[in-house]
């Protein structure tokens, strides 16, 4: 993933970041730069990166990288010009890593970097409400009108001919064409995700930006957060009801309807042209097919193919539902 | 329905509405002025109409209006001296034709009238906190209070001894008296209804209202979306908990209870002295009885008769439903 | 339970409270001073106490107080030196009682106590953003961030290292150490307890504080209601994700994790590390033991022993609903 906002700390020695891991007993002989954290794919030559499945061994034995967090069973996987750094937990340590590469996208502060609209370039170019407060690395289009009290927080790109309502608050995210942002939702904080822990959980940094892609409307009171190690993404032409949330790393494709209060749990993906009724839910980590229609209430606790109908906790196909329940 | 709040922007000459319409083949000898688009029972002479479905015939055979948005298989159902103006959508019809009369009520856009309470003339009979703001056409009684934050935006109408929390937007609402609204609600946004459309969804457009009767307690959080053709009610003494969402058109009745986290779909009608338990979601266009009780957690999905009371998803009778988790 | 917030209004003569309870035929010979209200276990000499169920009898025989609300048949489980006050209801009636020492408790109007915060003690000793209030009796610890246009409302403790977000409505609460409240929450308003009454509704009184442990979370839009009677409490190093509903009274245990949109209804206590799936919502006055899992969307309807894993509506064990739903 191409991350658009966060800065990057690095380059790092590659000893401080073994340190960080402690791994006492690994020796190394040249103290080489790394420059960032990557996935396996994109990674290039110089960046760390991590193997935690199986399932990817066909892109570890082609990764760039020149250092990769893994366990110790997946080392024969591993391209051999990279240098395995054996861990216990991949996720942590690389949770630790990306930390000291992206410190700023552990935690979520209020942004002190804010300025009042008519303070900003935006004075003339934007029509807006009262106490309207503008981050730094913001972009806002044409033809853009924000609420009163709406808080656009640094790392914000806005399209053309976008309505941000009142009372909103932005951050880490890119909204593109004629997108309606109702009041009071927040988007692109980061997502709940840490490493449970005895009295005090540790945070893993969220990386990811929230993509609104052009034509979507976002109704009142929703919350999306910004991904983990990718973006949270919501497809064009898509419409979000009142009270949604919308987990890290969610990806919905377009054309989809989402009824009031429905809940997305992390790393789902979802077809294009989607319906589903309010008040449903969706567990983590499943894929949604396209053309898919949930019934209001649902519970989809297991992927969904294309071109289905479902309801019921746990969700079922949909004539099965009417007549378990006539 | 009496339309409180949207400005008529018609007399249109009825083949300019042809136009509209795209009836390329209508021709029409008259090119009489039309006043106003109302449904077929209030409608009066030099009005445009609408007729959808078979249960209005006995209505359609009686409306005043002087025009009829119909398809081809009512027309016989229609009065002789209404004209019949055949389209193959009849609500995709009546929607482009109010959007014509009202195009206010299409987008919620935030208000940019307001202004500060201190430099209304509630400065000095509202007590009001911080960055209160005040829109057009806004009146408040006698003994209320509206807390920091919150934007009255235009076409509201505040009874007496009412409360308003803080960061709350209301918009289109007629509240009674003796209501008070807790902090963070959002009240009188149009409804989440649209005609879907590859790329580009197609607003319809909302000139109802949202009515809350005297005595009334909003949650924290809860947002009430205003009709499209008619108004959203809450009925008086009803007492809705936090997170609540009422969609539009919703009807509930006096002295009911709704805990919280509840959703009411559009369009539904409630009775009087209805209880629902948290988390509970009523489907769209049902009917649910007086005293009627709804247990937390149900999902309603069919019309329920008085004095019934019912659990489970979909809800059942409570009887029933604790035999068979027994 | 200590009362840390709201004001005594205190002492009161016992024939005024007997006339508050309109207890016509009851005659006193001393017109004794009355000093506060408080349970059965916590009273002292001079305080009126209420006691209405059998299960507390054991405690009803030596409670201190001098005053007792009671129904005629717990008469003979009450300490002989306690003067029994014989009503119907005895909730509505301590409802009352409480309500006269305790008026502020009744209602949750705005705080207009409330000053920017740069008008303030904490100018120079908190980060804060644009247009913060701060009320009454609040003291900030050091290291502590408050975001932009949050209130926090009077009788609120915060401890060191805290991180406020923005958009915050707080009353009522003590905050520990080392905790972030993220945007859009509001926490302490009282709960939605009253007593149904036709055409208007009776307020009971909530003289309860939240307290948060050290070390928590709580995500985007929650709602977390003040208790009644007694505190509501988030353990320590619990994590809330977004849009939670928190009811009055509730007390969650330390290491626990709650995923987005839960509700938990009043006065249900959760042990320790409690894990509770997206959606999940449990009933009220119920008791869930220590390291219980509760399934995302699962109803709660009855107490959940130690170490359970349960999932459905209504809530059973975790294998058994996946037996019956293969």
């Amino acid at each position: 993933m191409a991350n658009p906002f966060f800065k990057n700390h690095g380059p790092f020695k590659i000893k401080e970041l073994i340190e960080t891991l402690r791994l006492k007993d690994f020796v190394i002989k040249n103290n080489l730069e790394v420059l960032d954290i990557k996935d396996l794919l994109n990674s290039e030559k110089g960046d760390i990166t991590f193997f935690h499945s199986k399932k990817y061994k066909d892109i570890a034995k082609k990764t760039k990288a020149s250092f990769c967090i893994i366990t110790e069973n997946l080392k024969d996987d591993l391209n051999k010009n990279c240098i395995p750094l054996v861990v216990r937990n991949v996720l942590f340590s690389t949770s630790l890593i990306t930390s000291k590469f992206y410190p700023e996208s552990l935690y979520d502060n209020f942004d002190d970097t804010v300025n009042f609209i008519n303070d900003t370039k935006f004075k003339n170019t934007v029509k807006s409400g009262k106490n309207v407060l503008i981050g730094k690395n913001v972009s806002i289009g044409n033809n853009c009108s924000i609420g009163h009290n709406t808080i656009i927080e640094k790392n914000v790109s806005i399209g053309d001919n976008c309505s941000i309502g009142s009372n909103v608050i932005i951050r880490n995210t890119i909204i593109k064409k004629n997108i309606k942002i109702l009041d009071n939702c927040n988007i692109g904080k980061h997502g709940f995700g840490f490493f449970p822990n005895k009295d005090n959980n540790i945070r893993y940094p969220h990386i990811g930006a929230v993509i609104i892609e052009s034509n979507c409307e976002i109704g009142c009171g929703s919350t999306i957060d910004r991904g983990s190690m990718s973006n949270t993404i919501i497809g064009e032409n898509t419409y979000l009801d009142n009270q949604i949330h919308i987990a890290h790393n969610v990806k919905i494709g377009k054309n989809s309807i989402i009824a009031g209060q429905v809940g997305i749990a992390g790393s789902s993906t979802l077809g294009e042209n989607v319906k589903i009724g309010g008040q449903a839910g969706i567990s983590g980590h499943l894929k949604i097919g396209n053309n898919v229609e949930i019934g209001g209430g649902s519970g989809v606790i297991k992927d969904i193919p294309d071109n289905s109908k479902v309801m019921g906790y746990p969700a079922k196909n949909f004539r099965d539902f009417l007549k378990e329940n006539r």
